[in-house]
């Protein structure tokens, strides 16, 4: 394989790599380095061919353990007992290492085991959706869901590395694809380095047909963002990380209505970007031309760019309610003074929230 | 009240204080600095007396809830869940503060809440037992059980202050006292700060007596000796903080081999000290005459000298190779070098070990 891209990111504990590249996950030169003399692979079943590589390129190194959990992964705290019993019953000890294979969930699920067992060991990063390639394996949050709401219970625990197969996108299906790609906009928007906006709607084309360079790019370009972000706010402290939450207050509240069973993460997101667009517009931050613009690059992703049909503005705010970056009561939300420029507020103007809510990011109807 | 005494600690995420006196609970003097907008008393309900005096205290500032838990606190997954539905329920924020009112288990219990709970809230440990407060309350150990062992689920949590009413002894139970004095005398035996050891084997008696000045003096000084080594090695990283768990691979196998229902921590670890002495002693790194001074020390605070009976050497050395200090499989242990001098060592000789388990910390029948 061709040498891989590497980023590190610093954190508390130490930097860390990320790895970007095709065909990583078979070799044993950037798994065994992060490896203890424990390993336990806990990998999402319908990534099963990628768990065999990763096994047979670790084969013969200590003890080698792997675990398959039922596709899609569920976040919950039945699927965390299962990774406790297999640790406990095979002898795991704290300086054993986990490996998280799959999509964003079975990465923060595993990334929580990896915190709590033992009050902590080490684990690696290995996502095998573009989602998760570009925001949830970089940055230590680990969670898992509460029946009562989303990643509620959950750590910051830092990857000992993230390896990023982009072999693992060659059977993404389309619409997780799709999905990946707003969190890619949404890098665009909230730091637009070099012109990342004007390029991914300039590439979304290429990105939908998986065009090897356009995909690499994307990726590495996102982490990169991510990673200056949340290496200046490892515990979402200052609000420099809360910025990675554009769009998110408005996804959120959609998946929430939703019952989490009908669109995805992204595309939650993709209509909350247009929403954060939309409000930022009326609040006099953001001009018409960058929101339309925000909307029609949504838009050429094949992304919703709007909330669901039936979503009332009441729905949006008991749900918004309920956000974790709210503090003491206030809502909190982001918001763009330009393109590549974000910005964390508390207490967002009512009328205009009502406003945007009302229009459903309709940006013209106000 | 009298003014309290105050101890710091250094911790990684800042310094918290340790405030040691008669009556503190009442006193928002020394509650409301800590405190959130919203705060969360958890405490045993055998302590509820307590929970009346803070929240009394705390009237009128902000949100207040107390949820109380069936005495004994269990360390479980379904008391953890109790407390994160309450919170979720009662719409508490990333910015609430949770206060463990209660003994060790109520402490751990609360402050992996807190760890956990919305990727990590404030806490405060107003520990009601002897062994609370010179033991669990300071150093941020967090965790629950699991089903197949103790403390396997944890995180490092530092509170942000620690609450040591001493108005709590004067209702412990006798037997909690002694469990209490065995982690006392076990802090003379790894640093003797000052002549420690001399000074609790000389007070035994008023110690058993609750003596207010020399509880006072003994919760002082462990907390000191405890504050010290916490903060070189917050993480149990060094090898440093292992130290603290001088007698207790004995102990934490002795618990489990009688299920955790016969003796409780501190008669285990005490019956553990003798052993890691009777080891220290046959190993060639303690005087006999040191050894035989640690168990009558033991057995001048009413506390066992010796494993339960029945217990064989095979059944410490499956239970000991469980312990989390262990790495790759290899068992460490704490000995003793002299009276206040402790040290981590891997792989014990296996042939005096086994003479340490068959004596039964017998000292002179090996």
């Amino acid at each position: 394989m061709a040498a891989p891209v590497e980023l590190r990111v610093r954190a508390s504990g130490g930097e860390y790599p990320i790895y970007i590249g095709s065909g990583l996950l078979g070799e044993a030169d950037y798994l065994l380095p992060h490896l203890g003399a424990q390993a336990l692979l806990v990998a999402d079943a319908a990534v099963a061919d990628f768990a065999g590589a990763i096994e047979r390129a670790c084969s013969g190194r200590g003890q080698f353990g792997r675990l398959l959990l039922p596709s899609p992964v569920a976040k919950t705290a039945a699927s965390l007992e299962r990774i406790y019993t297999r640790l406990i019953e095979g002898g795991y000890s704290r300086d054993c290492t986990l490996i998280a294979l799959g999509g964003g969930s079975a990465g923060d699920l595993v990334g929580y085991a990896a915190a709590t067992y033992q009050r902590g060991v080490d684990f690696i990063q290995a996502p095998t959706t573009l989602l998760g390639q570009v925001d949830a394996s970089v940055g230590g949050k680990t969670a898992i869901d509460h029946p009562l709401g989303k990643n509620l219970i959950g750590a910051f625990h830092q990857p000992r590395a993230v390896l990023i197969d982009l072999a693992t996108l060659d059977s993404l299906p389309e619409r997780e694809l799709r999905a990946g790609l707003a969190e890619v906009l949404k890098y665009g928007l909230i730091a637009d380095a070099d012109g990342f906006f004007d390029w991914v709607q300039g590439r979304a084309r290429d990105l939908l047909g998986r065009d090897p360079g356009a995909l690499a790019e994307a990726v590495r370009r996102s982490c990169g963002i991510k990673a200056e972000i949340v290496q200046a706010d490892e515990r979402e402290q200052t609000g420099a990380r809360a910025l990675l939450n554009l769009g998110h207050t408005f996804g959120h509240a959609i998946e929430a209505w939703q019952g989490y069973g009908d669109w995805n993460h992204g595309e939650a997101v993709a209509a909350g970007l247009v929403m954060a667009a939309d409000f930022s517009w009326r609040s006099g931050r953001l001009g018409l031309d960058d929101a339309v613009r925000i909307r029609g690059a949504v838009e050429a992703l094949g992304l919703p760019s709007a909330p669901p049909a039936g979503m009332q503005p009441e729905d949006f705010l008991r749900l918004m309610g309920r956000d974790k970056k709210n503090r003491a009561g206030v809502l909190r939300l982001i918001v763009l003074n330009g393109i590549g420029r974000a910005e964390l507020i508390a207490d967002p103007d009512p009328d205009l929230l009502h406003q945007t809510l009302a229009a459903g990011g309709g940006l013209a109807r106000g």
